[in-house]
Order: structure tokens, then sequence, then C-alpha cells
């Protein structure tokens, strides 16, 4: 590993997520990767469509990476979305990704960014529909082997993208289901100021399907979407919540995910360095 | 009640927190309750201090107005908060509160609003002096006849103004005490997220110290403090909240608390009838 970053134990386990370093193809991610060393990387859909799936199956293939997450299938509070979860799902088999992330949506008729229109305030049902929903997709990854991996949001987002909050939660929802088939992602973003967290990751065991570090800034930006900051740069203490997953008995890949405009505007080969530092120094794992 | 806003049952109940009408002193807010037929205010200390505390008792008690409630004690995570909160009690107690809402405080050296300095990020022991705190001033407050309302705040807010996140951590915390000396207050903008709000609110019983009512607005605006919304103009569905607060036997005033740059660029004669016009159609009582 000399001339890479890190290089101890921690950093075999880091994950690119790909919109931590936006401005970067699927090819010159997975490239990225390759030249820092970084063994798994997180994809989005989107950025996959536009590389086009087979080619991006052939680029992680040869470059020997770990498919750590597919982002995202999910918002099932607002019209039929099943076909195009069912897509997802497809996509994320051909990938070999280690669970497809599911960020269920928000209240119907909220559009993230808009002022409201005409729009439903019916919480308790926004949750039944992605229960309902949840209940036609398990069976269908079941049966190509991806495992849905529901993402408790920050409650900040409960209106417009995610109806599920806490980890609690999305371990209700996912209770009826094999672990293999519905798991969870534990996101120190959304999760740390949760007073039930420990407790719940440890309730969750073989259902973290993906572990997912960023830090939560303080004062939020403007965009609060963008609220996500490089490990040291907020407010959350990682290591406990680190040592409470690996408690759990999950040993799988552990994503750096970072919506951020200032890392967005960076270099990305400044970027990866810089965050594979902090997740050595700070999240561990 | 003629030529009065509402003058049904429900605004019986209505009580002006006068930071909703923020640019009127604590002089013009008694007029102004008086003129629009308000029987209860929320008073701020700081208002409190300004116009001078013998002064505001004569106000209130000579325009037969109740107190609802006294904002704020709390920020008990940073230094010695004690002092300041044994005063915040005589003051409640001199203005015959209904309760002292108590804002408990946010990670040790985070300032809201500014950028992070040196900070303590660990969470589990800020909430372990919030536990520690209330311990000291339980008996204090109960001795004066105060009653504490600890304030679940939004978790957006956790590591800036209040460790205290969920109705469910409240209730825990006020468990050892008697509930005429420690209560809770059940907000709407704070609480409606929770996948566990009514069974927490059927919890808390006679808890409830205070129930206070806004809108949660979507999107944000960039400074989150101030996504507080006139009731209807965001996403909460306030007719279930309001029913499960009545089951659990609260029958006290209902507050209404806005945070929000044009109501306060408003006129206040006109954001009063506004609100309580509302008030009558979406919140009851």
């Amino acid at each position: 590993m000399s001339g890479q970053t890190g290089g101890g134990r921690a950093v075999r386990r880091f994950a690119l997520n790909q919109w931590t370093t936006r401005r970067w193809s699927v090819a010159e991610a997975v490239d990225g990767c390759v030249r820092h060393g970084v063994e798994a990387i997180g994809l989005w859909r989107q950025n996959v469509a536009e590389q086009g799936l087979e080619e991006t199956v052939k680029l992680v293939g040869d470059a020997g990476l770990r498919v750590s997450s597919l982002c995202r299938g999910g918002f099932l509070t607002s019209g039929d979305a099943l076909d195009d979860n069912r897509r997802a799902i497809d996509e994320a088999a051909a990938l070999k990704a280690a669970c497809l992330v599911m960020v269920v949506g928000g209240l119907p008729g909220v559009v993230p960014g808009e002022p409201l229109g005409t729009i439903s305030r019916d919480l308790a049902g926004a949750r039944e529909r992605v229960a309902e929903a949840l209940a036609a997709l398990a069976p269908y990854a079941g049966e190509r082997g991806v495992r849905l991996a529901l993402e408790p949001l920050h409650p900040m987002y409960c209106a417009d993208r995610a109806v599920l909050s806490t980890l609690g939660q999305a371990l209700d929802l996912a209770e009826p289901y094999p672990v293999e088939q519905v798991g969870v992602v534990v996101d120190t973003f959304h999760v740390w100021w949760d007073p039930q967290v420990f407790r719940q990751i440890a309730r969750a065991g073989e259902r973290i399907a993906s572990y997912q570090v960023c830090d939560f800034l303080s004062p939020l930006p403007a965009d609060v979407l963008l609220g996500r900051g490089v490990m040291g740069d907020g407010v959350i203490d990682f290591a406990p919540l680190t040592a409470a997953v690996a408690e759990a008995g999950y040993t799988g890949d552990i994503e750096v995910e970072i919506f951020n405009a200032d890392v967005w505007a960076a270099d990305p080969d400044e970027v990866l360095p810089r965050i594979m530092t902090r997740f050595d120094e700070l999240v561990g794992g």
C-alpha cells in the first residue's frame, strides 16, 4: 500500500459513497478508488445509468471493488413506485451490491425544496403505505438475492424525504422479513441524536446491512440536505457508534457519504485522502 | 365577545406565547390579549425583565390573564446554570405561571449560530448533567409551587439547544419526581414526526404541563430556528395530537408559539386574529 493513503486495518473497510466525490463519473470514481487504495464503493443509480449498467458491472469487476451499496430505492409513499423499485432491485443484483438503500419518501405531495402544494398530512397513513410497499418488494428482492436496507433519515427530513425517522421504527418494519431480505442502514448523521440509538443498534444485530458515516454540522447550512460534514468537522462522537455496530456483529464495509457544498467544490483527489485520514483517526472499524 | 376574534369554546384555551408577537413589549402584549379576547399569555424572561417583574405581575393581574408558561429555564449542560435557574423559578412563582419551560441546552461549548470552537461531543455525558441539574432544581421548584416543564426539542437542535430530543426521554427524566414538580411540554413542532408520539402522550398523562402548537414548515428556512409556521401553513395534522393530549387528561391552556420572520414582520394586531382563527379551525381543544 506504499504511496497510498492510510493502509491500516481500518481502511480496508473504508468504502467511498460516490456522492462524496460527486463530480466523478462512475468510471472516474472507480479509477480514483484504485489509485487511493479503496476497496469498496457505494454507487448511485443515476450515475450507474449514465455509465451504463453493464459497463459499470465490468468496471467494478475489473477493478476488484466490492459494491457496498446501491443508492437508492424507495419513495414508496407517493404514487406507484413498485416498478421502479423492482428495476432498482434488478440493478443491485447485477452489481452484486451488498444492499439496496431504501429512502422511503415523505408525506404524499411534498416535494423537497418546493413550496407546499396539495399534500397529505396523514403521517400514519404514509407510514402504512411504506409497510405495504415493502410487503410487495421484499419477496422480489429475496428471489434475486438482494437485501433491502431501510434507512431511517433524520427527523428534519420526515416531511419531504423519509417518514422513517428512527432505527427502532426501521427495525419494527423489517421484523416480519428474513434478515437477508430486509436490513437497516445505520447512518451516523441520521441517528446520532437518538436517545435509543445504542439499544436499537444492539437490537438490530444481523439486520445491519450498511454502516454509513459522516459528521453533523452545527450550525446547519441554509440547505439542510447539505448539513453533512467530514468526520471531525461536526458534533458526532464516532467511536462509541462504531463500537456498538461492531458489537452487534456488523463486519461489512463502512461507507463515507458526505453531501457538502465545500467537499463537492474541492478536487476529489484531495478529498479522498483527507476523508480516509479522518476515517482512520475518528471512525476506526 | 362581540367584536372580538373567535369566541368559540376553543378560544378560551388559546394562549398567546409572547414571542409570536415578538415586537410587543409585555405591556403591549397584555393589552393586545385584552383587546382580542385572549385569556392567557406565555411570557419570556427577558421581556419580563425589561418590563420589570413587579410591574408584569400587576399588569397580568389587572388584566385578569392566566400566565400559561414562563420561558425559559434550562441550559443545564454548560457551566453552572443553577443560580440562574433558581432565579427563573422565583420569577415563575411571582407570576403564578402554570409552568417554567426548561430548554435543557446542547453539547457543552456549542453556541447556536456560531462556528464550532472547543466543544464536548459527549452526548451521553451532557444528558447526565441535565439529570443531575434537575435533581438540584426540582425540590427548589417544589418548595415554591413551581412546576418545571421539560421540553423535548426537535432532534435538529440536539447539538446547539437541547440534548433532550423526544417525549419518551423527557418522561424518563421526569419520572423520579412528583408530577406537580416536573412535567413535560408537548410542542407539535418538536414531536409531530416521532413514531412513538401517541404512545408517549398517553404515557405522559398528568405529566403534561404545557401543550404548545405551531406548524412545521417545508422546506425549512435558512435559519432552522425560524421553521415554525402558522397552523395550516406546514405539514402537521393537529387534530389527532390535540385529541391525544386531551385524552391524556390535559385541560390547560394551549399556547401558540411561532418563531417566523414573516410573522414577526407583520402587525401583531393582524397576526393575533389570524392565528386565533387558524387555531379554531385546525387545533381545537
